[in-house]
């Protein structure tokens, strides 16, 4: 299984050690190897094999996308931030190793990202050339002007009526951005040509963007049960969204015309797109 | 002056911005552009010219490796690490900007190191080939097993009594690691073979276990308005240092001893050392 070979490789670049900073690595280890559904290291591993590559050219690079998620994570639950006690039904991770380890588990993580798409084993399965070009794409759509940016026009525009513009840059920002770097850090490692990378690209933003705007939407006509997390909470905390912003249908509307962008996106692609097209179809009527 | 050109080069990397998260980039530029002594860079860039290399060339190094110093500060003045609310004389980052701001702003640095690292610039000056080489290494010692491991190693020895080894392993990895990653980067932004790479990284090793150890000395001899700290701060807090271990004459000894290792490690180079040679010995008797 796929998910298999990607929590082996996760875990093989985050090896269990017995040294005196031990605590950081459980503390890394422990939120980065939950068996989650890997989303962004399979979109790497489907992109670096639909141009051609294989799936251990992909693994260094899908592994160090999930790295800089689950950092994003930790960091995110901590108190100055979201306050979030629990994370995938377990508690997040300061609360099992506390707030000083979590936040060095984070720091290590987002650092060992670029260990890892920057390793010898990365250098080996697609080169030095490849590795550095995934690896600066992945900082510069993790950091100010991506993730981190993303993160701070959230605590911006909290509580705040903002316009669609705004909400668009949020979503780009937290949510699209890594999914971007997903994308195209799979045709790079396998040698892609631009025309392609800017394909991944496209698809990956209007997945990215159509996704926040159905996680939206399920705040409000979502099952709790079935989506395994409480629902009105954007309502609750007064926060802006597109359903508060345009309504459900519109909402929906936006969702739908994302998933036709990046289902184009596809067609400059010569191989079998099926998997990438389902997904964004799926993604665009989850309903958890 | 050649400070001024490291000034002006990391608020390059890092412009004033009017985008909706400028107030990430305003805390990243607080903590960054203080105008510090700039240890770290000024050793990128030395040891890269007496490799042969140019400041042009070792420059994005010497701010990446800056910007991992300066997020490193931001994350251990936060309340739930060290909770220091001042910094060289100024508040320190999260009492301007908020602990979420301050988070951020630290995981922004870290991530723009790598940005730089690896940025078309660093790419143009020195290749891909050497850039992904140091930016790689810049990974290694700022992880892990590297300054995270180091932080880790702190907390987890906080009011204890430990062996020298074990503070051999804290020093190694909060303090000399950093400073090996600026030297060895240096020799790689030039191109230098893997000889002086390693002699590069034994005298930063050496420098960086010798600066601890003589902080140790100054926090008892130490004359806190010269230094611009109070003094006294390791026995205040029970913490186990070489001077607690070893009293102060070994301990000078030590930092003497590991101080003739620097110097030793500055023989294989062919071009001028004055320079890291002054550095070294002024490191050990120093006062402030």
């Amino acid at each position: 299984m796929q998910l298999d070979r990607i929590e082996a490789a996760l875990s093989g670049f985050v090896p269990e050690t017995d040294k005196l900073y031990k605590t950081v690595t459980d503390a890394m280890r422990y939120s980065l190897l939950n068996g989650g559904k890997r989303v962004r290291a399979v979109l790497t591993l489907e992109f670096c094999k639909l141009c051609g590559g294989t799936e251990e050219q992909g693994m260094p690079f899908a592994c160090a996308v999930e790295m800089i998620h689950a950092y994003s994570l930790i960091h995110d639950d901590l108190p100055c931030m979201d306050n979030d006690d629990m994370r995938r039904g377990k508690p997040s991770n300061h609360k099992v190793f506390g707030e000083n380890y979590a936040l060095l588990a984070g720091d290590g993580l987002l650092t060992k990202a670029f260990e890892t798409a920057l390793s010898g084993e990365a250098f080996r399965v697609v080169g030095v050339e490849r590795a550095a070009k995934a690896a600066s794409i992945l900082a510069v759509c993790a950091g100010e002007h991506g993730m981190v940016g993303g993160q701070c026009i959230d605590l911006e525009t909290e509580n705040k009526n903002v316009s669609a513009e705004v909400l668009k840059g949020k979503d780009t920002g937290k949510t699209a951005n890594l999914i971007m770097a997903a994308c195209m850090m799979g045709c790079i490692a396998a040698g892609a040509e631009d025309k392609l990378i800017e394909a991944a690209k496209a698809y990956a933003l209007n997945i990215g963007l159509a996704f926040q705007i159905r996680d939206d939407i399920l705040d409000v006509t979502g099952n709790a049960a079935e989506l395994g997390k409480n629902i009105g909470i954007d309502a609750q905390n007064g926060r802006c969204t597109y359903v508060s912003l345009l309504g459900l249908d519109k909402a929906q509307a936006l969702v739908n015309g994302y998933t036709e962008n990046a289902l184009e996106a596809l067609k400059v692609f010569e191989g079998d797109t099926t998997y990438l097209r389902e997904f964004a179809v799926q993604l665009a009527a989850r309903t958890k």
